[in-house]
């Protein structure tokens, strides 16, 4: 019945499979998430309650759950600077972004990339990001998960010559109207080599972020054979 | 006839006589101002082509254009730093945003500030905005033009303690939908102390500021006393 | 751990330190309110609900409730007229605008300014606003909030030779959507010196009101030296 | 062929004839125009420009171009006070506002009613409108034109007891998005007896009030009798 | 403390006093009402719950809960055909319009009008409208409420010399977004004599129509003396 | 080079090649056409100027211009009643969506269909439309074109057991926006059997309803066999 | 009282009675689910809940819950292929698209026709699509639900010579803004033959399609006699 | 004067300098080029009309002009496969699309990549798409340019495992709102690995995918040392 694997999902050979839990119900989602790990590979399921959780832990009991990011994970690599596709910074902007910056964390461990998270740098506080500078410039793709204004992926892009992937995240009230806002400014971006993804898609961008360090990683070892 | 004095107008005792050009035809806006410089007051008229100031020279020869703000002037004082109600910087994030902010710049003139235009500080070169910390901190208050993704007005917010009263422009194309960007952008700026005012209205960001500036003058001349 | 501190409400040196709870749990609340508390300073926390209060008073006892406003304090100064860096006036049209002009009241009072409430003069009744004529010419700068057709911005503009920061709210239904109708009308308000901030941002309102008054303080401080 | 009379502006019987002349072309109007001249009855053609007009006034020499409301008219009634169905007065905000609100006040003629014109009363300077408090309550009903921010129907509704029909005016720029601003305004009015036409609809809003006022004059000659 | 009155309120003399129930608590609007039934007028509360007729009726025994149109009333006139200032049609398109038509049914009522309901008349089944042609020629003021698609309003407006005020709502789905569907349809439409209130906005339509009406008693009354 | 042939163009076999004139130049068209017409099947241009018809004719000089409609044909075929696929209704609001209407003809009878245009039967006279109920019922299928609010489609869906493609139009101003009131009156249609297409698509509206006309008729074929 | 019949649902002679559940109270779903039945025909309650089911249920036992379409039926006809009034393929995008897609499959059943469900088939693996293509050619109509982008209407009316009925849904999250995403792509589709029903309107997309597939039939049997 | 160099251009070193011609005057744009000209780099500068041009031209003899492009070259590179940092395909749906794909093209090439264009691939002809299925495989980034529905993005997304780049187009009327259909499908796009630019940015979507690409290149580059 309802335990078919999502169809927008299987991305890319090697990557997990990942299953989107808006709108199933914790039964669906335990059994699709049992289906899949039956097979032994890394399952993610985003946007998942406490109760999804349940389920999916009475069926498969080594499944962990990431509860800011929403996400329950099975066999989540763990990855050490230097292992892996490549590195991905992670930039939020607020506190209230946490929930989709840690979903794209997750997600680009799922998918074999070393990941850096680089919280509260918001642009109000412009020091707290210019402090990083030297830890961006190492990285191979960034991710920017930012609400309300979304000013961070334009500051961000023209520090960096790293192709960024902006994610607006709907953080904010009133003129939001429901990350409108971050999602214009980051569209708008006059910063060069900025893409961006849905409002609040965690997974998304960290998705974009990891194909493309992947793509290159594939590339690289070529060069090197 | 048409030669009515504009209704939105006389804004403060002391403020110049202003008249708004947009969807005037220039004999309406030569013979507004006619009327307005003959009480021997500075004039300001706002949103004017060429076609307009030729309408106005005719009548009133000592009036000037400027071109790029599309303003013409009469009796504009020209003030000197320590002179005026106080010291106004106008910043503006790129080139194409500069009639906005000329338009700004004369208006917080005409109303008696002293002004500094810092321009070309948009945030994706971040380092030209920081070199101007020290002269922003002498200001008494800031107004900031930009359009795209107007993210300006927050950096610009973050890191000054003055008034900011922020500018949307609506230069751009596509999902800029005529500076709904650069508009809900400075709405949600999560930095502390930041105004909006109209999309392209350099006039009445630079008047909100000449506001401040001239309450502020007289309080510290009260003071004085 | 989440005890972080918002970065987008560290407002200026001498203001007090806010916490913006929407979107955090009590638990959240309480532990970011102690450890601002700890340094014994003035502090904010706008949007909380009863249970964030019953979570900040078990960890920091004198902390007060403001129910209307949705406001927990703490060392909240209590200035007469006179006092501070100077006078606010509040003004709303209705009584379901009463949420975000208290909470417009708290924060321009926690900001060191004497404020003076004038409540329901929506333009619907001119006469009840008409009457605080004098009252208005008095203040510093004018806090307006009103939901629905926002009108009463413009009015008091046109009346007033003050800086007014409008603050438009929620308050409405049907062709309102969300504020957006008392948005746009205090943006394309026709009256010299009138600023916006967000839909029901009754804080950033009061807050720039604040940094106005505070700025002009120190001016006719340094003025009378 | 073309010479097809406007099906949506066939009003009520001993209303005139009414052409809607945009986008129609000089041709198509003359020669409606013409075959609804013959019939000897008052014809309006409203939204034309000047090449209309020639084209009109070849065939039909007796028409009349009144230029700022853009309409061609035909054995207009001439009424003085107190004649024709009733009395309503046609206000307006500022000078950019006339071309509607003249063909407001036309329109009205041409259905039979006394106008009171009462121009450039915006609410930014009250003071005029309050001028004109008792001329309002000898009215049969109150067409209210304005743009920007669309705030004097609302003052008009709570000052007066007659119905206010509210038309609201493309006048303005940037946030104002084509009398959006003005359109939300006035339907989200808090006064009572306030109804809203299209944008710039002077014709619909003065045929609505003269609908209202013929309405009320058959019912009182009925009484009468 | 908040048993002040509602500000919008005070429409006409003579008509009721209202309370408007949205966003206020049971206790608030119980106080309220309890103050103005004292002065011993009609009364009216729309947009109220179950449970606000609890606290009213605590302590206003008489009052009467109208369910469907979530209206609580006291003293509302029980008025026959002939009696009152006039008569208005209620019309609606389906049932799930039924609550926004009821409100309006009892405001004209309980503002001195006799009120005659036509429900179920949308324009998918022409033939029933057709039906009620004479009824509708009777009539000195039609309200007509629909969502949806709207277009009831400009069939009405097609079929009758009346004024016609149009009240959208809010039923439907999807492409509907909260009534702006059957809004935009009514402000568009190109029958002669449509006036449009906000939303749901049941209240705000029938008091238009009872000012129209009203204001046309008055004057043949004062043509019968 | 440029003449390439259209993308979206070769719905189906047996109908006609259709090229997209908007945004193409002249001699563009001018050569696409030429191309498509040396195969000798039928050829139809959209959105064609004169200009673009010059360019066509000096090439392909049997080419036809149909002028209102701005379309440019081919090979067009010419049906008598009972012939071709079957019979199509293409109805109409107003005069003003006229060039939409003769678009949705040419193209039904250029893809083989026998085609009845009923014009001028908007809503608010709705006697025309009644008129024409018997020719209704012997339709195959009927073409809907109406700007403004759109409720034609409304009505005749409500009146026919026939498949009605409803097209909505950019007649109108203000709160318009474009064609999307129609637009979304249409989608919000409570009739049963009304499908919509884009805004002015008089092309795509008659390409669906023959191809719905089409399909039935191979069908009736397949079973006379 | 409430138990009156839809009046936006009574199709066509010879379709079932339809009731529109949303809005409704679970009382008077039963109520009029109830008359209806007792006329013996096939009856349909679209868009209730299980409270609804037990309250017809206990009036009607017969009739059934379709627990993923949230649908009530009653006398549902059960065609096998070849039966009935044609072949309708209902497809469908993504797993969260089945409860619209499933209204559509009942209702279409329900209006006589043979259905044939093809769901999963979403864009991002064309593979599963095109292993359809056989199916779908013996098809007399195609009803494609999809939400997120909406691609899938695009992408079968290009592969098929059927009338393509699409069907937006609000699946999706963030800029998808409620259907919109889906509903504006299938609108702009460049594909010849393809009809856009509201969002989530899976009834009125399969009604349509019902629609022309009957009147086909009856065209076919009047061809064969 | 104006000869300043766009500073949201300055993309990253080694990249070209690039000149935003859009909003520019012919004067303005040669006098830029001419100055960065004359450090001997290559540059480029978007959106120039043939005015622009011929102003360059006269300053820079060598410059030359990309007409359907509306692009200005100096010194592009000319690479053979294999060269430069990586293999980008730039596909696009429709003729109309072709001015965007050509600036996609033309910026890329200038960037360093060698540039696989793959035009007229739109979604409703799927063949012509599915024919290019092994050149994709071997790209290192790919661009899709793609207005009306903007389907192409996710089709190509779900074939290809390489990040994907989308840039919306305006191409459209009526419902695509200036390219908001396809902006808002290719931002809900369930395929994994896809970013999205501005409407129209043909130019930000290759200097993303050259960002990607060279990154991927230094790194390949690093690892063969
Ligand atoms: N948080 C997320 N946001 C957007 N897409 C997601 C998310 N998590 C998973 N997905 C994608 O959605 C697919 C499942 O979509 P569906 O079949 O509609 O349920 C997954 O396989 C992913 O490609
Ligand atoms: N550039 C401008 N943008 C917005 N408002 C302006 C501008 N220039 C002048 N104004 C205001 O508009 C008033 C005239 O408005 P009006 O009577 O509608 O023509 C002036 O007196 C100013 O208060
Ligand atoms: N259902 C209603 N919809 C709109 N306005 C209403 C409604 N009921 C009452 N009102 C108006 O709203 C006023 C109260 O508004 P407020 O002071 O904002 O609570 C009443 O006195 C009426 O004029
Ligand atoms: N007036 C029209 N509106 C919408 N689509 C049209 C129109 N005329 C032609 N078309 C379609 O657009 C195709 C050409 O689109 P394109 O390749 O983008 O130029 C034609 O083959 C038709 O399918
Ligand atoms: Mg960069
Ligand atoms: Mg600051
Ligand atoms: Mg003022
Ligand atoms: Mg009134
Ligand atoms: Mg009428
Ligand atoms: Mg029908
Ligand atoms: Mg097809
Ligand atoms: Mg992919």
């Amino acid at each position: 019945g309802y335990a078919k694997v999502d169809h927008c999902r299987s991305a890319h050979q090697g990557f997990p499979e990942v299953i989107f839990g808006l709108g199933k119900r914790a039964e669906q989602i335990g059994a699709i998430f049992q289906r899949l790990a039956e097979k032994n590979n890394p399952v993610l399921a985003t946007r998942c309650d406490e109760d999804a959780y349940q389920a999916v832990q009475s069926l498969v009991p080594q499944a962990t759950y990431h509860a800011v990011a929403r996400v329950i994970s099975y066999q989540l690599p763990d990855l050490a600077e230097g292992q892996g596709f490549g590195k991905i910074a992670v930039l939020s902007a607020g506190t209230a972004d946490l929930p989709v910056a840690e979903e794209a964390v997750i997600t680009a461990r799922a998918m074999g990339c070393y990941v850096e998270p680089i919280y509260d740098v918001g642009v109000a506080g412009l020091h707290r990001l210019l402090d990083h500078r030297e830890k961006l410039a190492e990285m191979d793709a960034l991710v920017v998960v930012a609400g309300m204004e979304g000013a961070l992926a334009s500051v961000v892009g023209g520090m960096s010559e790293r192709p960024v992937i902006a994610v607006p995240t709907s953080v904010g009230y009133g003129a939001n109207f429901g990350g409108l806002a971050a999602l214009l400014s980051m569209l708008n971006s006059c910063a060069v080599g900025v893409g961006v993804v849905n409002i609040d898609n965690g997974f998304g961008g960290a998705a974009l972020a990891a194909t493309i360090v992947r793509s290159s990683y594939r590339r690289s070892q070529a060069k090197a054979e």
